[in-house]
């Protein structure tokens, strides 16, 4: 798979990379960042893949989430996707939270978002065999992590393919999408009525029927803005519920932005650095 | 208030003492023991009150739960209640789960406890005025945690004094006992059947109704034996819904046992020390 380079830069001791290829899930150019410590000039590194939220680009968290000093000393890499396919001739909304922006992490089966609107099988299938094809990156060793939509994004992945994800964990993430208008309004029009089709993009819902073979880590602000879309409860429930090995931390005076996720980033990059040694 | 020494021992630099005093609120001679840091021989400490489970007197977690090593460490005192009063005409239950070693941190207000069981008022009010007036401790320093039956006792206690108790974390605690048989029965005995009698003695309720206006912590094992009695679903909800700031930790493999008190005994007194300093 071809890609080209927009931007690299040092940073840490390592390279942080932006590129750019044509995707054959979204049918449109995709952009994505990609950390490299300084321990990748010496072999394969693990990966933590870093999903972002509505309104994301690769490039919030790459410049917001003060994660590479941490990636940098643990020996990790980082990968930043997008959060949607992007461009003219792909689909749109006018509302911040459905369309080009805000993938949601599933693929689309209903019009006009099914032609483009491939997230699920692009993070999961095809940016996975570009990164692993042309970095040097341990396969056998991923992580996945992400704030808002993109913890539900982390969570409902790294449930779905637990042998590949060996770590998980998410900052604030969207928990009970079924039960929430941000989750509702976009798995009906990418997926459709049927909530069948839901089920699967839904952590609460996952972790009620099915949970993660290790421990996971959850971190949320009790001063977040969209405590009500969010519904940390719900997956605060389930995973007690299901005696989910793992920590819910709810702390204390953090909102919903990147202060948040660059406050706990460290406690984060540890986490994974730590299981996927 | 007078008080005898049963037995005092060097650990850790400091001191592990048990003590025996006639008690005013049980009626029955009652024993505790406190555990002075090395730093408390230049001045008032900060305390921890640990509440311990069925069955326990103050010796369980004295002999069994590795504090000592890190209340020398972060210089804070330790102080281990009995469970209830105990004796030649104090009532009593064949089952291990009622009567003596079962107090469950409750003023008994039914025949034939109430002339004895008064833990409520024992561990909040009248041992607290003896180990103030007689141990270098700084009462305005003050956390609490427990295991299990003490792990709701440290709970409730401090849902209902949170300006006396500067922190409060909990090993394993029954959760929600008004909706356990570690919990209705009890409760029935010592408080009625009047379920509004109750509610104060809940954790989940609490946590409900007024919370906590600190972080706390709460420790879990995955593999407990009885998390049908403990319900730490209800709680770990609870504490989301509200926003609690805090950690709830479900610990992957640990059971109900002092294995698993000791090995995250570290990181709770730590939590203490730190907000108590």
């Amino acid at each position: 798979m071809k890609f080209d380079t927009v931007s690299e830069n040092r940073s840490f001791g390592g390279t942080q990379g932006v590129y750019r290829h044509k995707s054959e899930a979204t049918g449109t150019e995709m952009t994505f960042a990609v950390y490299l410590p300084p321990a990748a000039e010496y072999g394969k590194v693990p990966v933590l893949w870093y999903l972002s939220g509505l309104t994301c680009t690769h490039e919030n968290a790459m410049t917001k989430a003060g994660a590479q000093e941490w990636a940098a000393e643990f020996g990790i890499a980082l990968i930043f996707p997008d959060t949607s396919p992007r461009g003219e001739g792909v689909a749109n909304d006018e509302a911040y939270d459905l369309g080009q922006g805000a993938g949601f992490y599933v693929d689309a089966t209903q019009k006009p978002w099914a032609p483009h609107f491939k997230m699920w099988h692009y993070i999961t299938h095809e940016l996975p065999e570009l990164v692993f094809s042309n970095f040097p990156l341990d396969r056998d060793a991923q992580g996945i992590t992400g704030h808002s939509m993109g913890g539900h994004g982390a969570l409902t992945i790294a449930m779905t393919f637990p042998e590949r994800y060996k770590s998980v964990s998410a900052f604030a993430p969207i928990a009970n999408p079924t039960e929430s208008d941000w989750g509702r309004k976009q798995f009906t029009a990418y997926l459709g009525e049927d909530r069948a089709a839901w089920a699967p993009h839904d952590a609460t819902l996952l972790m009620r029927e099915r949970g993660f073979p290790r421990e996971i880590l959850i971190d949320q602000g009790s001063s977040d803005q969209f405590l009500n879309l969010l519904k940390p409860e719900s997956l605060a429930h389930a995973m007690a519920e299901r005696r989910q090995p793992g920590e819910f931390r709810m702390q204390q005076g953090y909102d919903h932005s990147y202060f948040f996720v660059q406050t706990f980033m460290a406690d984060h990059i540890r986490w994974h650095a730590e299981r996927l040694a």
